[in-house]
């Protein structure tokens, strides 16, 4: 059972500045759970609530709190009833030299951050880049979107201008040339922008190819993930083109 | 001012069987409220909340309701404060001669179908084909995330096994031959599964080709909408290779 002011620590950590400030995040619900203890990751407590243990069998190392306790610890409406307290990896500085980047400026929603940090694992890639004022990559919405995938892709907060400023960056724009003869080569950096101000950081950069997916029909934009998805598809297949052995398919596929 | 029968009415629309019983769905926020007022699609009513009538100009055939009236008629948590009952068009058949059909297996979550609406009307398709149990594409979840494209790309219900089982279909598995090598030709239907269970008709589909997009790091799988803008994607390239017109890139893009 946690002290009274452990507890009071785990329940500060729905707020982003608690997160940094402690170094911890939390996840919730069996799966999730269950891939931390598995992973690499460092474990701060594993807790159950107490029907949640009358009814599961529980993790080895696994603390029983009261329901109450786990309703005031959960981040959701309706708590899971298992949760893990887990050790941010301290920040690693963004591996510039990698074939690909994915970079989002101002990604605002935690569900896109999720759904993009699952997409860029899909594709073997293990760092995102991120403007500073991007969602937190501990949101609990962007955790459950990454559906697991946030234990092998780290979003990296950077001064994105600063850093990207004198790279070769490819990026997506409603006006723009088509992605279809984006020349990518490596290293290269597709750079998303955000769900309302699109990137921002444009004019500040000085190697900048701006692209557009074509559009056959009206929709007035892609939603930022989708954006990113299909973008990267085709700078994937680019590279592989080009002979970049990171791409190359795998045996049989 | 609504009749007091009519009211009841429009407030039963939040449920499914009431939407599809009297031919009507809801839509609420001036930006989609406009776009239907702009679209030819039929229009019931236009109402406003007094409150947001006290701050903002209305649109010409607008009734004005009590705040508490709004806030019974809103699907929303927080009401938008305007609102349009729509008339549901008559439902189309599938056109199955179309180059391309982007079909769903069970695809459960609205938030999913809305994004595969807009995907579908960013290329230039005006049908997504769908079995019986997907969820309602008047769900104003799908009908938010489709930002204006349910106006344009209509989803047609089907016994899908039924409708499919001579065609030729591609389907998305996690296990199959890669999707860029594929070999889409116009007419051809690209499947996609539901979240949870995948695609569950592939053993009644007699022209069914399983393909992949192939995996280069650990994520489990990809999001379903996201599975369907990369297939998508790459289907719309091939069938361009292959001189259908429809495809044919934009000028100067």
């Amino acid at each position: 059972m946690p002290s009274a002011a452990k507890f009071k620590q785990y329940a500060s950590l729905r707020m982003p500045k608690y997160r940094q400030k402690y170094g911890l995040f939390t996840v919730e619900g069996r799966k999730v759970v269950d891939e931390v203890i598995h992973s690499r990751a460092k474990l701060e407590a594993v807790m159950a609530s107490e029907s949640y243990a009358s009814k599961q069998a529980l993790p080895e190392t696994c603390e029983i709190i009261s329901d109450a306790d786990m309703k005031r610890l959960s981040q959701f409406e309706t708590a899971p009833g298992i949760m893990a307290v887990v050790l941010m990896p301290s920040a690693q500085a963004w591996q510039d030299q990698a074939p690909l980047t994915l970079a989002v400026d101002g990604l605002a929603d935690p569900g896109n951050l999720g759904t993009l940090i699952r997409l860029a694992d899909w594709y073997g890639m293990t760092q995102v880049l991120a403007s500073e004022d991007t969602v937190d990559q501990y949101n609990p919405k962007c955790l459950a979107a990454s559906m697991g995938s946030f234990l092998r892709v780290e979003v990296v907060y950077v001064h994105l201008a600063e850093v990207l400023k004198n790279k070769r960056v490819f990026g997506a724009y409603l006006e723009g040339t088509s992605l279809y003869d984006a020349p990518f080569e490596a290293p290269s950096v597709l750079l998303i922008g955000s769900e309302s101000h699109g990137i921002r950081i444009g004019e500040e950069l000085e190697n900048l190819h701006r692209f557009t997916i074509p559009r056959l029909g009206q929709a007035e934009s892609l939603n930022a993930a989708m954006a990113a998805g299909i973008s990267l598809d085709n700078a994937v297949r680019r590279l592989r083109e080009r002979g970049v052995a990171k791409f190359a398919l795998p045996f049989n596929k």
